[in-house]
């Protein structure tokens, strides 16, 4: 029996599937909150049975923050790994979401149907695409395809910090031939991507103190610092009037693109003006002189994802405030070090600190350099076939604007070359309210996995 | 029977007055939030059965927003109407209230007793002065003192939406000779002061709007315009490196203070490095060239209350989000137009906002003209010379840094002079966490209305 009768058993089962996605995306498993600790937890034996389910020995690894699972299938062939996360982002501003995030639906927009909801897309519909895929292939052989660990995580959205103490440890388990991780979004709608690279990214958070106390404004407005008056002359500084970052020595070990691979680019099927005109941009307002794909694939960022002071309620509130707080994350390519990103980004800080000012840094956020695949190993070529035939048009080998540490920590701990490989579209909205997967992506997802994992087999 | 005996009185009563006090801080008027209607308006009907059992015709006047307390005592001698708020400010951040701020205290501290709890100083504690110095005239004259009018508000700490209005549809009822005020500071520790100015406020909020919804920073970070980056160049503009505010027009009505009045108020009292070192400020911080109570009495500022957007809670989120933030006031001087300012205001950042971004503000902020008080009225003197018996020290003319815009309605509105003369001190915390007021400011305070109210008698 072939790849025919599991293509058609996936597109027979797809319903049944997608009830199995709702009941997984049902599950609140946020683990950046503690608050949602024990849901995390509850997302994880879910897949555990699901997987067991499926005849993988599975089982929950626990570790000192959310636990791993961690499933095994000893068959024929290359011994290939499995990687995704079961944890999602926060979901505030809740009341910006126009249906509850999670009581996942099915909605039929003027682009298709949807799966709207929560990890939707990132990672739950994603990851599912390759369970479901492997469920397909043992309703027809009666047994899992190959050689096959899974290897889910629930801290991906919150700085993976057991990732690299687990992977050491259980190192001799963990090692397989390849990695594939489904974690990534397609080029364009309809353009299946394999990526090429990925951004690093160095988290860092600082508090600027001014006043002893809040202070009423009457009182003490015009002779006090004002906390965010300050904060925001530092914000300001980060980057020049060309979208620049300004902090010296931050672009330390980024490389210019290649023209040959810009040319390359430029026929991947990456829609510039619909990128932007999506999200309500006219113009990319990265580094002057760089295209958008170039700007989110190839060159660093620094950004500010939160910055807060002062009375934030209903009404006015005349304070100044004793302290205002500024959450700041930068993604890194080539060979740029976190660790020197973080040296030069609170040096730039420290030294444009007024009297009377003072600044307290978190220091137990984490960073990781940029991920080069290698894109020469045959499974890369098999995969862009597989590719090329589910979906009628050439795979690409691209860029990534995301950070997936875990790419990176697979080839410096375990030696192991990582292929990524994702249904996602840029108009999926992770990380934002109204998250969705399209149900094309789900299923021709779920056939794409069954076609790259008959190719690699051969 | 005469003032010793209303003296007294007062002394003997500390504690029943504390006690009485202490009733009214417990209940949580705060009335900027909605949550606390119901609370604010039990306030209200505390202060109207307290000034009933004193004698006086008092009721509760509704408005659109919270009730006016009015009560009358037709006597001899000069119409006075005495101001104050029974409203407090909001509590947080209340992780940093070392009390629960509705559960008033005595506390003893290196600097002696104080009463700790929201509205201590403001206004509760300050209005209550009045109150009990008539409870003591009363009791030792068996009638309240002269010709008295209670107008209270409880909208003082959210604009005052209602007392225009109210003021003009109950002109007659209200206008008397003069306003007594007890809203205010002492310029030093133990000196007793009498406010010759205050600043005026102009009050604004806006919100700066980017890409049509919260987006990855993976994805989009680079090309996508950042409000947070975007709001902290807006807010960086708005003053220069002098600490100038360099809006253009903003300075139009403002007036260079006269050198014989910054010279009379360099013997008032008041200890410019006492003053910012217990904010922990080494140095004032407003307009270079300007001493800092020169800053706080006669100099307008721009100041930001409230600043925010994005992610705020535990751990990381690499969001960039829709929309930032931005609540600010301005403190007036002289003869500056708050309209004015609020048109300059808004010009300048409308006319710096980036491509792809847009501005939407609120226009349910007030604001309200400097006041100048009539200081050569007798009752002036008279309390001059009241609280230079008090306190046995020289009572002084000072500006106020604070606004209190009623003192200038009740001019604009019903021609009637106001005189505002508190006893709080700078270190009060009022609009902080560990608002307190001086056991010492309540004693006194009382004693001091009892004086001033028999010399405006005589």
């Amino acid at each position: 029996m072939g790849l025919n009768e599991v293509l058609s058993e996936i597109d027979n089962g797809l319903e049944d599937a997608m009830t199995r996605l709702f009941d997984l995306l049902k599950i609140r498993s946020i683990s950046t909150d503690p608050a949602y600790k024990a849901e995390t937890r509850d997302a994880a034996e879910w897949m555990v049975k699901e997987l067991q389910s499926l005849g993988f020995e599975a089982e929950l690894r626990p570790t000192p923050g959310h636990p791993m699972v961690v499933a095994h299938h000893r068959g024929e062939g290359p011994r290939l790994l499995f990687y995704g996360h079961y944890d999602v982002q926060p979901v505030d501003p809740l009341e910006l979401w126009t249906t509850p995030p999670f009581e996942p639906q099915i909605e039929d927009t003027p682009k298709g149907r949807v799966i709207r909801g929560r990890g939707a897309s990132d990672d739950k519909g994603q990851l599912m695409t390759f369970i479901e895929a492997c469920r397909a292939y043992k309703a027809v052989n009666g047994t899992l395809p190959g050689n096959l660990t899974i290897f889910l995580e629930g801290e991906e959205e919150s700085g993976s910090p057991s990732l690299i103490p687990f992977m050491k440890e259980n190192a001799e388990e963990l090692t397989c031939d390849l990695a594939l991780i489904c974690d990534t979004s397609m080029v364009a709608p309809g353009v299946p991507s394999i990526a090429g690279s990925l951004r690093g990214m160095l988290k860092d958070e600082f508090t600027l103190h001014g006043p002893r106390i809040d202070l009423h404004s009457g009182h003490y407005g015009g002779p006090a610092l004002n906390p965010l008056r300050e904060i925001s002359k530092l914000v300001a500084s980060l980057h020049d009037d060309q979208g620049r970052v300004a902090v010296e020595g931050f672009y330390e070990g980024v490389h210019e693109v290649p023209q040959e691979q810009i040319e390359a680019w430029k026929t991947c099927g990456f829609d510039e003006e619909e990128y932007l005109s999506s999200v309500g941009m006219s113009e990319p307002h990265g580094e002057a002189g760089y295209s958008a794909l170039v700007q989110q694939w190839a060159r660093p960022t620094l950004e500010i994802n939160g910055l807060w002071g002062g009375y934030q309620g209903a009404g006015s509130k005349t304070v100044i405030p004793a302290e205002a707080h500024c959450k700041i994350t930068c993604r890194l390519v080539g060979d740029m070090d976190p660790a020197h990103v973080r040296k030069v980004l609170r040096k730039h800080i420290e030294d444009r600190l007024p009297t009377d000012a003072r600044i307290t840094w978190d220091n137990d956020l984490d960073g990781a350099p940029a991920a080069v695949m290698n894109t020469d190993r045959p499974e890369f070529e098999a995969a862009r076939l597989a590719l090329s035939d589910e979906w009628d048009r050439e795979a690409v080998i691209t860029g990534m604007g995301g950070s997936i540490p875990i790419a990176y920590y697979f080839k410096s701990i375990l030696g192991m070359d990582a292929m990524l490989i994702g249904f996602a579209n840029d108009d999926d909205a992770i990380h934002s309210p109204n998250e969705k997967y399209d149900v094309k992506s789900f299923h021709k997802g779920i056939r794409s996995w069954a076609r790259i994992l008959d190719r690699i087999a051969k």
